[in-house]
């Protein structure tokens, strides 16, 4: 089974909880699925694109949807730190 | 005058015409916008939540904030593209 397709449910998994129950254990979850993203050359906006279709999906209201936040912005800030290892590595080579 | 507090504008004029009208020309600038948020070393993360706070105030409705995240897709496609530019410059060290 192709990675992609086990993240998918998980990533749902992770944020339908996180809207029934906004307890920081399930964003906690986000940052470990997050690392395996990263690990598994997952691109930040296939993320954003697979947190919109779950969103269509599910009908979620507006303020659902602002809720579903935190779990983007969880996962984003895995890319962040990657991002950010990037820069200091290019610093380095300079 | 702080690069920051000229993004927020920026960011806020692209996303809120993008909803008046959906065109790519609209994008096109999220993604020149996007070019120097990465040469500004600002973190994806505040970009999702700048992105939340956008809706919040416009008190947007669920298909706005759905029609919104093509513009977030577009930027973090440019974080994206530093990603993988990241990921093989690694794997030349290696």
């Amino acid at each position: 089974m192709e990675f992609w397709e086990t993240v998918e449910p998980k990533y749902k998994d992770i944020v339908l909880k996180y809207l029934i129950n906004k307890d920081e254990r399930i964003l906690y979850q986000g940052q470990k699925l997050s690392r395996k993203l990263i690990e598994h050359h997952i691109a930040p906006e296939e993320i954003i694109s697979l947190h919109k279709s779950i969103m269509m999906e599910e009908s979620a209201s507006a303020d659902q949807i602002l809720d579903s936040f935190d779990v983007l912005l969880e996962v984003m800030m895995a890319y962040g730190i990657a991002y950010r290892e990037h820069q200091s590595l290019r610093t380095q080579q300079k």
